[in-house]
């Protein structure tokens, strides 16, 4: 496997830093560590938003820091969680005064190094709240988690309680909305080729030539079964139906989606699986009022796609569609329905 | 080779309903065509702006219809020129009264096709003119070419043509600003990896596991030499090397740049080339004002980057600044230089 790189062993370091270069108007980086904070002033009295995981899964986190989603990301090493010291940075740049609210993906290491972090940051008198995003619908445990994993639908849970917290809304109301999100949105994936780190140079997993590989995470772990490869729409069908029964998604309702890129996947296929996911949600009868497609939550150089779906309740389409600017974030709105 | 397709000889279609159905604020398709045009609405005195060229450089060029950029988007099939009906549908598409300027790509389908189209516009009494990009320094002669090759280095003609128009511009400033913007941006490219265009499904060259292509163009055609894969920082010192002694730039020189991504090449390694990019800009004392890092200009699903300078000049830091809102452009800026 070839790879655009300097050192192996620097590269979170070197990407950190560029993407700090390349987009200074919304990122800096705390000095000695891996966290990247939020540039422009924000509101003393503001409830602050930290996230962050392994790194590999660009544009999360950094990418979604800025106004209305993150404060601060905080990157462990590719595809390892962060250590508990650096989420603690994380938290004291995200800390206005008014607590921080962790979101943290379901999986063992992420979540025991953030609780270690919160206990660290009560020693310091900063006030936090977790949430932990488990979206998965592919498998129930898995190689790093017990209960289901976090993926893309993730970035519905830093929108949101992004809009939120830069609207004034205390900790609790944050994490309130953040737990609505989680309560509210399924995803799966799969994979038509493995990704490969940096560090081993050897593929996580193997493909042949025909095969792919359905219900995949983020980081490589083995998804729920290998098949044949098949029509982009066959596959739209296969997890639209298996998200959409779990969520217990019924005609008439309104929703939110990502159509998300692995990595490697070009922009002219994820546009066809697109207009299949489009066919499904009309078949069905639900609507589709916010609609994300591009590389939101990515596995190194993983050829494959995830979907992310949304019931939207309450006021989830006002904070979807609240003010924000962020490195990754685009917003995605459905104007015809 | 394993792709997320439906019918192979649909993907164009089926990518154009896709990208129209994610993006309905922005693009609207021309029925029964191959372009993709603005929804909102434009001033009567507005000189239009078309581009187009092959499909396979997703979001190149549907992405950057909207406002401050493209008027209409025409698609070929992959790596192929549309046609000059097609050509023309767009022409119509994008023209308000006040002329249409037309952006290709030099190579010698697309600058034959766009001849053509602009005879017939001209039979419809609509005015146009025409800028061939050819940023590219790798080669002089190609492929499929006469003279260079016109690269990634077109979004900038894309972006500051479209300000100036959006301005209310007549066309002939119009033309001048995007043959300014030819003038003072080049290209280079490579590849880690082929492309595989669908219809073939065998990649449209090999490099063994060790090997790089550099001066390679959008289509998978060949670059200036193959060499043992080096690293990004390297790679970066080579690229810039060549584009500067053509630009013949000079320290003290302001620049925009844009770091693309070529499909497949994930977002943690293009912002380790990103680094790079900065420390080679601050060795020779060029100040990068405007960096962009991204895919832009993709060729499938092709590994690897090109790095695209333009020396500014004129008003070019104003229209680069310009409002602009388009689904793939986003909006680069240094804020401390």
């Amino acid at each position: 496997m070839k790879k655009l790189l300097d050192q192996v062993e620097n590269i979170v370091d070197d990407a950190l830093d560029g993407l700090v270069w390349a987009f200074p108007q919304y990122l800096q980086r705390v000095p000695g560590t891996h966290v990247l904070a939020r540039v422009e002033p924000k509101g003393a009295s503001k409830v602050g938003i930290v996230s962050g995981g392994g790194s590999g899964h660009e544009p999360a986190h950094g990418g979604y820091v800025g106004y209305g989603m993150l404060d601060a990301a905080v990157a462990g090493e590719v595809f390892t969680s962060p250590t508990p010291d650096q989420i603690l940075e994380g938290i004291r740049a995200a800390n206005h005064g008014a607590g921080v609210l962790l979101v943290v993906k379901n999986y063992t290491g992420d979540v025991m190094n953030f609780e270690i972090a919160q206990d660290l940051a009560a020693e310091e008198g900063i006030q936090t709240q977790t949430v932990v995003v488990n979206d998965d619908v592919a498998v129930e445990d898995s190689l790093y988690t017990t209960g289901r994993r976090g993926i893309a639908g993730t970035i519905f849970v830093h929108k949101i309680a992004g809009a939120l917290a830069e609207s004034g809304a205390p900790l609790e109301s944050v994490r309130d909305g953040a737990e609505q999100v989680i309560h509210n949105v399924r995803s799966m994936g799969f994979a038509l080729t493995p990704c490969t780190v940096p560090a081993a140079m050897q593929p996580s997993f193997t493909l042949t030539d025909d095969e792919m590989e359905m219900g995949i995470g983020i980081h490589g772990e083995p998804g729920t079964h290998r098949q044949k490869v098949k029509p982009a729409r066959e596959l739209a069908d296969e997890i639209l139906h298996q998200i959409a029964s779990d969520l217990a998604l019924k005609p008439g309702e309104d929703i939110a989606c990502i159509i998300n890129g692995m990595g490697a996947t070009p922009l002219v296929e994820l546009a066809v699986f697109a207009k299949d996911v489009a066919q499904w949600f009309h078949q069905v009868q639900v609507n589709p009022k916010f609609v994300m497609m591009g590389e939101y939550m990515t596995s190194l150089d993983m050829a494959g796609a995830s979907l992310s779906v949304l019931r939207l309740t309450g006021d989830m389409t006002q904070w979807l569609l609240a003010a924000c600017d962020t490195p990754a974030w685009r917003q995605g709105v459905r104007h015809d329905q």
